[in-house]
């Protein structure tokens, strides 16, 4: 029961540091069966690598995942695969200036702490290198659910926030999302977000985002309450993605400023099937899926890592100043969009292996 | 692993339906030695318990609970603690309006389809009554980190918006909050909130909420990487109580209008002792304590157990219509609030235990 | 994750003391619809319960089991299901004599070092009173086979040996286990038994036993390679008996005594359908059921609570002596034989639901 | 909650098949701060490693150990630690002889019962293989338990007994069993295994063993009563190591064979301290250890990797015959001398971090 895993049934382990020889992971809980390839997954992690963009860290790494176990000519076998990405961009980076500082907003204060013991190289096991990982687990996620729900099943999650700066639903397409750098579903808000995120990399600071996850052709049913709802499992998910601050379900904080009477999704039958007239619930009643799609939003705070001196400490518990050096994401939500799918797919993967 | 389990090491499973003849939950994990018996408890429940005020459910519960294990001779002995809460209020109302309707808003259309099978009666186990032994098992928790930290630990909740009418903050005062049905730490909203409720109440609708949760007294160094994260375990046990739909640490969603210079919360020292200038991050960081206080708020939809008539289907798959009568709450926001302390005292115990 | 429970997908947590107020468990991951009533478990806690004949300690108690939760109209609901059984027998006994010292070949030096508190009233957590829970859970877990298999599925257990003395397995009739006292299959060695214990109860010692689990109509299929074999998963089930020393499967410790070639069981087709020749390996080939009979022994030693005068310690550590007056078991070999039956049953009911 | 885990605090994850491109395990828990390099686990990985000695298997494997993440500088981090192994011996083996056929007494029928696919290739996942890395975290396990007592703690296992051919518990000498090929603790006995293995491998046929392991320095505590019991937790770590059919603790099964009079371990204090006058119990009480040594047996059936022919079935379902060539072991009990002592001390290591 490592807190480096998660899942009850579908369930992988992800381990290693920013700078370590390697990162991987371990999924347990695939049904046999099932075609899977390295390609199958490399796709997602290349989404979600730096290096895509001028929006992006800068960084290279190749990201390639190598699967090493848990599948036969081509097919999965129902025992446990590792996947492993060797750390290319090692370069022998002086870290002698932030080896005993406290970046602030960091996890190195709390790291150090509790810990005793840190590995500063790019912040080591907090580093979000290690969403690479869950990109690639995300990837037989959906391997598994197209295997049990046999339907029109897709993950979509959009960039809808930067800053201030929010997408018109009106514009919303799906096909475009992966044309643009930002997984922005809203092409009439690029010019102003090439814009704002230009700026925000030159004045040394960075911007915070909302992302969007939508979920369609997952059938009633998935989700146990009363603490394995599939909204609780997604919100520990989504939470646990590095720098997030917030989730929200279906009309989430919005839904307070509503009516009992607006709120409330209303039921029909058509072509005798059960509808939902809206969907201000987000696919989730009691904790169980309700067949509509699910909705979930999370927001990513503006990322520490800035060019701009700030007030810290170091381990000697002296106080000191660090600016942040080289090669971060102006803006990590652009990147946590893929994470966010990943891990929204990890979690129905889960509830579908569980109730189907 | 019981979907009906929460935590690790200071874990909880309950049971028990709306109507059923009780309900209870089994508390382990807890250390042996701690002084505890039922009143310990029972003053957090008298918190929670309907008919407390004109603006809660009138349905009557005394909501006893007793200690049936695990304590001897007035302390906890280190093995499962059984709590028990018989039901009271099992008036032989006619369920047959509701016994083959799906309430739009709640989970009678979800469990049905997921279970083929559903105890009608005040919605059986996806009733809020389920979280009577949340706030019970929380009570132990209290005892349980009293016992780990030694220090001026302190749990406090707030409800902090009811609709579109928020608290200033300005006036927050924690003494206040015990003194008034709202659980409100602003007297100057007190009125207009009475006024918003009670048009509410006659207008046969209902109102969500938004409660702020602040937790003093934590050490740095709680939290488990990379999933076990303090926020991810916090955000799953919010997100698993009724009615929410979402939750945000710190800062939360209001951190991407903040640009990374300002978001970062600066340390310095004070006493020898390190401090931040400001808690932009509500008290973790890397998913760790900081040793500031721990800030979470959540939001509870408005409730869909309304007077007015809404459109539906029932298990013959056939458009109805219906409207709740009865004792329902027009804000379930209000209970909510001891709720959300104590599913926040479960996790903070839980990561004691894992940690100290 | 209680260290009170067992199972993954069935799951059960007991709670409760020999002399306190109750005892009781719930059970998780039963399926929905399966139709269930007290009768259907009463029946193996009769099997169970003290006082049954003059081999078994003469406490009294009526061990009535009530369900509380998780039944609905007479069938499952798909949640918790909270059993309770009061404690009838809690007369006011002196137990200072016990209360500072520690029964040796008892768990009350153990627990007294690790939790610094006991109840020390029949041994409280420690006794063997809390398999009553196990048998009734058991009871649920045989319902969950049935429904989940469909087939003539079957679990017996019977008493192979007390003492020195051996059944004849050429003997074994599954009829007559039910007809006698010791629950054995073997009507001759019955006189020989009695004997026995008769002898052993007037010297005021106790006997070791070695009991026999069978399980007919387990398919092939059962068993979660590496970790959680379905023969690891039975060994750490009835290991957890009070008592219990050893656990065998299939020709066990026997089979150390043939060759590679008599040890094989070989297999052949027969209606078309795979058969083995032999059944030395249990049931069991590489953690997973072959459909053939699934077969476990375990031993259970003899009781410490002997009328003889014995060396021990007090809490002051002080040298003392203790002989065990009162209502014990000659031979709790006998009355682990449900006990057993349950453990099976319940570990099997988990396999099930991992796989079917 | 992989099926290919164990443990709850410390815990480890394997994974990898006996011919694909590696071998691994995570392992979690470890808390920071304990020195560990590659070779802390090399020294455990080359006492198992095949083709030590004429009386195991002639596969030539380096088993050369990796440590991929979680040390930094010499030290553990708290974070995950990856191992791994790269398979060396994959010669390009003509695998069509038993690609489609069960090879009698091992897991190939039921691994393709139930998965419907097989990596036939050396027995894939079910292979022995997977305990070279059982061994390499209970090299870390040992670690971790020697940071937490810091007392002259010991982990020594020896085969006592092959075939019918028993040691002399008088002879034992715990310096002799690292000095000749058996593992075994009985100078006077190796000629006579000598004589009776290499009689085994001429004949084409294989024996069964028993090995006893004995554990000193663990002090009173440990364990989680009822299921968590550390008797049950070694009962289940070890009969989930391949061939094993029996384990038992203390005097086990002979424990029938005695009185409830001479079977009690009697307490005095000696020096201050409490001491048991006797180890029947085998270092456990109540599922928790007593401060005594524990001592676990467990049996290994001989192989079925013998080379006389044996009927069986095919994935056609079509009756046939198979003999095993190659370079199987003649006893695996040699062998599973240090994967027993390895699953002893990932056992001891949990309870370790549950309880001090």
């Amino acid at each position: 029961m490592s807190s480096n895993s998660i899942g009850k049934i579908f369930n992988f382990t992800t381990w290693g540091e920013s700078h370590g020889k390697a990162i991987g992971c371990v999924v347990d809980g695939v049904p046999s069966k099932i075609p899977l390839n390295d390609k199958d997954l490399q796709k997602y992690l290349d989404k979600r690598k730096p290096g895509q963009s001028k929006h992006t860290s800068q960084r290279k790494e190749a990201d390639q995942v190598e699967i090493l176990s848990g599948v036969f000519e081509g097919f999965t076998t129902g025992h446990p695969i590792s996947l492993i990405i060797m750390n290319q961009d090692q370069r022998s980076k002086d870290y002698s200036e932030i080896k005993d500082i406290f970046r602030p907003g960091h996890a190195d204060y709390t790291y150090w702490s509790k810990y005793g013991i840190r590995d500063y190289r790019g912040g080591g096991r907090s580093s979000a290198r290690e969403t690479a990982m869950r990109v690639a687990a995300g990837g037989i996620a959906r391997k598994v659910i197209e295997h049990k729900i046999k339907s029109n099943f897709k993950i979509i999650g959009g960039l809808v926030q930067i800053g201030d700066s929010k997408i018109n639903y009106d514009n919303w397409k799906n096909d475009f999302i992966e044309k643009n750098d930002f997984f922005c579903p809203d092409q009439k808000i690029i010019n102003e977000w090439e814009i704002k995120i230009t700026k925000a990399r030159k004045e040394g600071t960075s911007l915070g985002a909302i992302i969007e996850l939508r979920c369609h052709g997952i059938p009633v049913g998935l989700g146990e309450p009363v603490y394995d709802k599939l909204d609780s499992d997604l919100a520990k998910a989504i939470m646990s993605i590095n720098a997030v601050k917030g989730v929200e379900i279906g009309n989430g904080f919005n839904s307070v400023l509503e009516s009992g009477i607006s709120n409330v999704d209303e039921m029909r039958i058509k072509d005798s099937k059960p509808v939902f007239l809206t969907n201000n619930n987000g696919g989730i009643l009691g904790g169980i899926s309700t067949g509509q799609d699910i909705i979930v939003r999370f927001c990513v705070k503006p990322t520490s890592s800035i060019l701009s001196s700030k007030k810290t400490i170091n381990t000697n518990l002296k106080e000191t100043e660090i600016s942040t050096k080289g090669r971060h994401d102006p803006c990590v939500g652009i990147r946590a969009v893929p994470v966010g799918e990943a891990m929204m797919a990890t979690t129905l993967a889960d509830h579908c292996l569980r109730f189907l």
